[in-house]
């Protein structure tokens, strides 16, 4: 990659995403070595699969990580700016990953230091390098080329989902979007997707589309979204998924889904050729390496 | 070993034990190579002992850690079940050490995932690295064979007692049980236990047991069991023991503590040659050091 | 070094500070390898920018690090005492760095075990570690001898600016102090300063010196010690420096500030040359390195 930072999906080219995974695809056949690299790990929010799978390809790579901790536990709580703890922390760090509250925040952070910043999800905004294991799970299981994906569940929120389909408009890729009424994409998504000429379609029942999908990417919708209880369980329910659901679906669909799930996907899919999220999950690791590798220089050396 | 994971104390060998407990013995001087070999921590409970003590065996070996942190700051947090979040972290590490509040939940993590879980404590279940630990201590101290010990204190809910006693049905060990009317061993260990062909004897007094002792293995009773304060101070005074206490014991006795002790040991006898709790503490890098090696196939390489 | 541990700047000799700054200035560029060294990171407080310095350094001399983790996920909660805890972990560890929230812990863990033992902090008693980096960003930017520095802000609670007043009597420094009267220097610190040598004067006005100084070191003054929120906001108002304040000062001026600041240093003042407050911070890793690799003696092998 040509690039300092990795702040958003809308950065990346098609060039650039195929790098990272082809890179991906043999970089635990001959791992460069970072042992000399320290990355550090800024969570301002809970994380479990996004940091330990950083730490996991940083580890993989020969080189250390160092962690601020909770944000509970730091100096954040002694009032200091985001702006100052990421001036200490390149002192430290030859890169940064950062996840926090706060939508844009790692592009602030990236403007007040010299190291690479990685955003590792700034609110509801941006999540790339989930969108980058996202591409690699898709492109190993059913191509990038001439995909009809259906993306389903929370679109209004999800910082997941927007990444992806930005990044899918690089490609022959055909977007059906499944949601209830009141979680469809926001306007801006939608009029950026149409911008960038991506093949857009909504709806609010899978049935419509399910036979015809390459790809389903499922996204959790969450209890607080719904001020009456008895509202969000009638849209959950029709936005969950089982095997008797998925009758219709071509024998070669790809089911995903970013994890944590908690009932979107029952556990009997889990069991079927279609469950592809724990792979998913563990792509996160060789498709870190590759990116974390790039911006670290490991390849140049 | 030929396990896949360690689970149980019931599941150990004594060829299994002494293997490891051999291995422990000089892995220190001669350690094999990790360095490839990446370990999860998932720590469901706090830890300050136990978790370190795999971290630096990790670490000693030349692998490397990545620790899921507290479960407050974790996907658990968001709903996610004990079974996918052991499924997305076998993608990351080659063995993964569980510590869980539920019974039975390394079992079942076991179940789920192709690499090797150690159970690191499973609510009132097991903690077999701690009963491999306290082993070694035992044949450093006392020896395995021909051996009096007495296991004093809250036998009702400890797990590290009920570890214990049933690996030592393995030698040849007369068992002495100590502790007040309402904290004695539970029927079922008991029935395990006679089962077993194991020599043992249940008492309410220490000095009816003090002089034939070679090890004396002391437990905290927690407060928490009591419902009256009062009843918690009558019994837990009895179960202490001082400089002044250790006066009828053998030279040679070796007194144990799975710490941490809050007053179940005075400070007192920490000068005496009978204190062997730091050592046993110390003694769980090694015999880790071994066991981790033997899971992730280290001597084989 | 030819210390056991690091506990209070008053131990440091100016040949063992010119040791440390000297080895600090080239070990990044010929590291000693301490691939063999664990360092345990036992923060009983919170802590960024303390832990994570030391913690790089480590990693950066090829060590490894053993971290207990908060003191509300570890033994500490079940009422172990200091000195077990430190008994347990001299068995994991090859160093200590330990910061507590109570004056002395330090020196009383360090009496219980025989590996090194560094204070990172002990209430409002010490830091020397925060001295070293700080003695070392001043020497690079203002030179050590006939040295005039401004230490202002919160003189009385400050264990930064006792250890560094301290550790400034083996220089030919001329310490002018500038605080209200209610955070004036504790009688025990002004004693020892007058005793040592020291040539000191206190200011409530900074205007009166600033035009003299070399060095003004600035430390944040909390809310928390006023009882009434008019007379903080009355007092920390004129402890505060901007772009403006600055116009009278010497263009050689060098800012510093232990970090983390509130507001007592304005952000217009980071793009001025004064600003050093970042380069202090970054110090803290090749400072720690050399101290780390004296006590765990890296030099000798």
């Amino acid at each position: 990659m040509r690039h300092d930072h990795l702040l958003s999906a809308n950065q990346l080219s098609r060039d650039d995403i195929e790098a990272v995974l082809d890179r991906a695809a043999t970089i635990a056949d001959d791992p460069p070595d970072h042992a000399d690299d320290v990355l550090a790990l800024l969570f301002f929010e809970p994380s479990t699969r996004t940091k330990m799978s950083f730490d996991t390809a940083m580890k993989r790579l020969g080189g250390t990580t160092v962690d601020m901790g909770s944000a509970e536990a730091s100096s954040v709580k002694k009032g200091e700016t985001l702006a100052d703890t990421v001036r200490v922390v390149e002192g430290y760090a030859d890169a940064i990953v950062l996840r926090h509250p706060s939508e844009g925040a790692a592009k602030m952070a990236s403007e007040f230091v010299d190291v690479p910043v990685v955003n590792a999800g700034d609110g509801a905004g941006q999540h790339p390098s989930q969108t980058l294991l996202d591409l690699y799970t898709i492109r190993e299981n059913a191509g990038l080329d001439d995909l009809t994906i259906g993306i389903m569940g929370d679109l209004k929120y999800g910082r997941t989902v927007h990444s992806l389909a930005s990044a899918l408009t690089n490609f022959d890729a055909r977007q059906q979007f499944i949601s209830p009424e009141s979680l469809r994409l926001p306007r801006s998504v939608r009029f950026d997707l149409h911008e960038a000429g991506a093949q857009v379609r909504e709806h609010t029942d899978l049935a419509e589309v399910l036979p015809d999908l390459d790809v389903l990417y499922v996204t959790r919708i969450q209890r607080e979204r719904f001020p009456d209880e008895n509202e969000y369980r009638a849209v959950a329910g029709q936005y969950r998924i089982d095997e008797a659901t998925l009758a219709d679906a071509s024998d070669d669909l790809t089911v995903m889904h970013p994890l944590p799930r908690v009932d979107e996907i029952a556990p009997d899919v889990d069991s079927t050729p279609h469950a592809t999220y724990f792979e998913q999950a563990h792509n996160g690791v060789p498709v870190r390496m590759a990116l974390l590798s790039a911006l670290l220089g490991g390849e140049d050396r």
